[in-house]
């Protein structure tokens, strides 16, 4: 049997170790509960932290499961131990929010791979008494769905009510919806796609290459030497944050703005607003992750291809699926452009499933289903409302 | 008065020093010769590495210059010494060609802050006896055209008789134009803008911050210290080359194929062609390009702003200019998108200049002005012989 704990005593300690012994919830498994990887690899003892909101009602039926993207975390909707800061989805979900606390009982996990808790490239190897490094397998998005189905089963919890989430989240969710139908009632992947695109995984690549480029990575040894590769993950960080923008959403925000200065310095300091905004998005990004976990994240979204799971056809992986769908994307995102999210809609309507899609109109790029994007947030509560229906429990307002 | 080089010596040294003695022909600028910059600068000495093809006629009157982009160089026709390999544009600059050598005089220069030998980071600083490193002014796209004008003046010619070039190139052609319209018959800006747009800035940012993080920069001294910082420029170019091209032309070359293998290897290894390609383009390019370079040269593209330098009025750069324009986009080019050359159009429009415009299907993003695009060479072509009909010189095929 998992083992549970809460580490309260971690919150007095913001840069604790929260890789070993997160502030948040926590279930472990045994050396005889081991999670079988993609790659093959029976791993064990292995751990996932997750924080919950709301109540669980008596039948189970009301359970949300919260999907987080590369560098999201367990802290939807609570203060981040890490950073101080409110929960990354707080415009989402809460009390009175589109996911409603007050209703629904909403659980999110950090990722395996991921380095707030879930075992993950900064975790204690048990064989070593050292952190994995590069010794832990790679992961897939599959096995991040299996570690978050293992923790459904540890909570008790048959049927997820509605499985949601953005960008990787929203693959994960895609993912649950093939491998669990039957688990999944509602599914509503954001600003996602069924395989990552070439200039997807070139990007990633890119920073992956920044941070190997740093000498303080150390071939993935850097914990032990006690270096950290921040200006590689900088890096890294800064050219992904770009992608995640639209032209348009950067040019209203910063323009050719410059940066507390009337003029060109004719030097190389950061002149204009753009270049000080990446800067600080470099910066403040490597105080509150890990490199080898971006490295770790980053491979599982490339690696993810979900038809070729299912013989090369994406409608095969929905075949018989009576999960209700909701495919939502923005007209900006060019990342995870809408003709994704279009390809995921035809399989699903070749399987015949019960779908419906939003192409939203934002200018802000894909980091639209992060930000407030009123008709998201309706789409998704109108979604919810008529899942509740149909699920047989009341919706949020409604009596019980 | 300048003098002139010609230094066949250096061809037999394919890594000789480019920057300061290039194998192709170079003019010289003396102490009291300075090149003035926007800097407030007095550059001098100074020197400009350029190669010529063609003849020039008795009047002068068939000199084409070609401007090239961000890491091109003075090499449009012929064997660039460095890298073995053929010019960069001989599919438009050659014998029978859109841009006839039989029939024009086409000159090339290396831009100011360029590292194949004329005046840039690289170059020794005649006051240290040390290359420049970072004790370079910064140039801006003006800068690189006086220097161009001052060639230009040195060969004796009055009147271009166009001035062509794609991405940073074309920002040239558009700077010639407004500060020298008397002395520029056609201009032919290609996947260009009038400024550079808070995105473009960004991704050059990124590659700026992956040269600076990497220790063997050294503050930009790596060439007294006797190293260079591969890393970062190779993380640099691996970022660029990825806006270069488009989604669908990734999709098409690369999509999710791997390499050299027949499966997924679960570790960090490039799995995806796209990945060995990405690195494969950052290792060369740094046997090829100064990391100084690539600051200076992206810094001077971020800096222009056309319409800055005319009171923020784009139509007043071109007022009164007798100038014929053809201005090309390409409809995949999300770098430099239409919409840039769009306002190009209308800003001369509103000056009443001769214009035509065209967007030429392509799904090869921003990299087509360099690859083969028949429409391109057809428009072109087309442009260049309704252009010599105007000027009153005859057009390639036809009698002289």
């Amino acid at each position: 049997m998992p083992t549970e704990s809460k580490n309260p005593e971690a919150l007095d300690h913001v840069k604790a170790n929260e890789a070993e012994a997160p502030s948040s919830r926590l279930a472990r498994f045994s050396a005889d509960e081991p999670l079988e990887l993609d790659s093959g690899v029976q791993l064990a003892p292995w751990q996932i932290a997750y924080e919950t909101y709301g109540t669980l009602n008596a039948d189970k039926s009301n359970a949300i499961l919260v999907c987080h993207a590369l560098t999201g975390d367990q802290y939807v909707a609570s203060t981040n131990p890490v950073t101080g800061k409110p929960g990354w989805w707080e415009l989402m979900v809460g009390p009175g929010k589109p996911i409603d606390t007050n209703h629904y009982f909403v659980v999110c996990a950090n990722v395996l791979g991921g380095c707030l808790g879930t075992t993950g490239p900064a975790s204690i190897n048990v064989e070593t008494g050292a952190p994995y490094g590069l010794d832990l397998p790679v992961i897939t998005i599959r096995d991040m769905v299996r570690a978050q189905a293992r923790l459904v089963d540890f909570l008790g919890i048959d049927t997820l009510f509605t499985v949601i989430g953005g960008s990787m989240g929203g693959m994960q969710v895609l993912q649950w919806a093939a491998s669990y139908p039957e688990r999944v009632f509602a599914a509503v992947p954001i600003a996602a796609s069924a395989r990552h695109t070439s200039q997807n995984i070139a990007f990633h690549e890119v920073g992956r290459q920044a941070i190997m480029a740093d000498p303080n990575w150390c071939g993935g040894g850097y914990i032990g030497e006690g270096v950290r590769p921040t200006k590689g993950l900088a890096v890294a960080r800064m050219a992904a944050h770009v992608t995640y923008m639209s032209d348009e959403s950067l040019h209203q925000k910063f323009g050719r703005n410059l940066q507390d200065r009337d003029r060109l310095t004719f030097g190389f300091d950061a002149d204009f607003q753009i270049e000080s905004y990446l800067r600080h998005q470099g910066m403040t990004f490597v105080d509150r992750f890990d490199a080898n976990s971006y490295l770790y994240v980053t491979r599982a979204m490339d690696y993810f291809d979900l038809a070729h799971e299912f013989g090369g056809s994406l409608p095969a992986a929905f075949a018989g699926t009576k999960t209700r769908f909701c495919v939502m994307s923005f007209t900006s995102d060019w990342l995870f452009p809408t003709s994704e999210s279009r390809s995921v809609v035809k399989a699903l309507n070749a399987a015949a499933a019960n779908v419906s899609f939003v192409e939203i109109e934002s200018d802000r790029g894909h980091d639209s289903f992060l930000l407030d994007v009123p008709e998201m947030f309706e789409t998704i509560q109108g979604f919810m409302t008529g899942a509740a229906h149909a699920r047989g429990i009341p919706a949020p307002g409604e009596a019980d």
